[in-house]
């Protein structure tokens, strides 16, 4: 992969497949530093749905594939999906509970709860494999990574990805908390990048996997790893993207912050776009670019992401 | 068991040691049919717990076994505990999440969801063993049998308690959404009732565990298992009590009812202060019947319980 051409891509009924978690985030109304709020928010959430939701607004045919429980949350979340017009046959409903992460904002970084369920109890069904084949990108996170079954489930999708020219795209937003002790999942990141065409790391995500470095020093060992393409993601430095032989760094679009909430999301969600609309790698990451700085106006995870040819024409990418 | 006799104790450090689960319970603010709502209020929880609280303020010598996360949910959970007076020297920490239950408050019977954690890896420590030997009775709930983990641990303290002359409570709480699938709660719940002295179900766990049937035969099916003393509580229609040749009724005492939530763990306590200031089992339950009357009058699990010779004085018991 060079930075500078377009991906070209087959013909393909999906433009775009997530697999990963869908979940409810419990979030607190206000701040505390010792739990002692009583008062919280339940919100949809899970980056491969909202990379889902946003890329459908811009344009792209997507679906997302996950598991939620046989429960209340369960139906909030498939009724929040088909609200917003996002096909819901890949969703499978457990008798596990939905998944939950309970987050209490606090001064500092706050440490998030995590309750997992159904989110890892995902199959991979005859549908799931025909989607993934019919897909032109299969992205997934590192939720499903983190525990046996739906490990095998990325690990069965990844084989039939490669045998059907289906690209693959990687979340590496490892979380100690969320791996079964008897898995050391850094090791398991690094094993899997050389499957990865993308993988989108922000800092901290390089430096759990890696340890303390500079973004250019991070970006190379991902690329020794076996990593096509590398977009690491900057905050207000904007990113910098990377192919084996040439790095590049583009500045952020982003004019006005209300929250950084799904700010990586709608990157991913801009840059995949980009790239299916025949833009070259580094103007997709321009478009990706421009759909956080739309989002980072809106507080919450998920914004009123405009159609793709607003989307340029506003940010002039 | 003779429902017109004293029981008589031994004189030992505690007066009542509970095992079982200590949660945050999440409550929708308002009441919804399809979980649209979006917010939530954090409370303490868990009836083994609660009936400590309570004990502690009718005057008992009472402490709590449980496990909590290394979270900030367990943080709250032992924080609001120390508040209470409650000595927390048998309450475990681990790295599963803090056990919390949803409740999305509905016109019908909410359902609530379960997210089981920490609970269950409570442990049986010397420590705890100490503490069940020098207890005059060990109280548990349905929550620690429904996990391997957790009921290695009840076995091994109805084993203890069995040695030390400790009397055994049962709360027979059963929900099928507990249990591990591969266990029959129904059988194991069956299995370990001939070991108890006290028992407490109410109309709905009967239900759970034999089917609809009259309370008099519910009663008689518990006893036919080798339930010493059957306590079933009938909601507005009292409780009846028996032992194995007799069965008695007594009315509610209840004036004012503000919420029903926690008026079983309050008759267990005024029950348990009842027997321990040695009153016969008759008369214990009167005190059962007045704490659980006290409680109705607030809204919330736990009420500001009076210390016993007011209680029993207010309610002429």
């Amino acid at each position: 992969m060079n930075i500078e051409e377009k991906v070209s891509f087959e013909e393909k009924q999906y433009d775009l497949l997530t697999i990963g978690e869908i979940l409810v985030d419990m979030i607190s109304k206000d701040f505390s530093e010792d739990f002692s709020n009583d008062e919280y928010v339940k919100k949809f959430g899970g980056s491969p749905a909202n990379i889902v939701i946003n890329t459908k607004r811009l344009g792209l045919n997507s679906i997302v594939a996950s598991s939620v429980g046989y429960d209340g949350f369960g139906d909030f979340l498939v009724s929040y999906l088909q609200n917003q017009g996002v096909d819901i046959s890949l969703i499978t409903r457990t008798t596990y509970p939905t998944s939950m992460v309970v987050v209490t904002r606090s001064k500092g970084t706050p440490i998030p709860i995590f309750y997992r369920g159904a989110d890892y109890e995902i199959e991979y069904t005859q549908k799931l494999e025909e989607a993934i084949k019919n897909s032109k990108i299969m992205h997934f996170s590192t939720w499903p990574l983190s525990r046996e079954k739906s490990r095998k489930v990325v690990e069965k999708g990844i084989e039939a990805a490669k045998k059907s020219g289906t690209l693959i795209g990687f979340d590496p937003n490892y979380h100690k908390d969320l791996w079964d002790m008897d898995v050391d999942g850094v090791s398991y990141i690094k094993s899997i990048i050389k499957y990865v065409d993308f993988i989108k790391p922000s800092e901290d995500d390089a430096e759990r996997i890696f340890g303390k470095d500079t973004p250019e020093n991070q970006i190379k060992k991902f690329i020794e790893l076996g990593a096509k393409l590398v977009v690491m993601t900057l905050g207000k430095d904007g990113v910098i993207v990377a192919d084996k032989n040439k790095m590049q760094r583009f500045s952020t679009l982003a004019t006005e912050v209300q929250d950084t909430t799904g700010a990586g999301d709608a990157f991913w969600s801009g840059f995949y776009t980009g790239i299916v609309k025949g833009r070259s790698i580094q103007e997709a990451v321009k478009v990706g670019l421009a759909a956080s700085a739309f989002k980072l106006r809106y507080v919450g995870a998920i914004s009123p992401m405009p159609k793709y040819e607003d989307l340029i024409k506003e940010f002039n990418v």
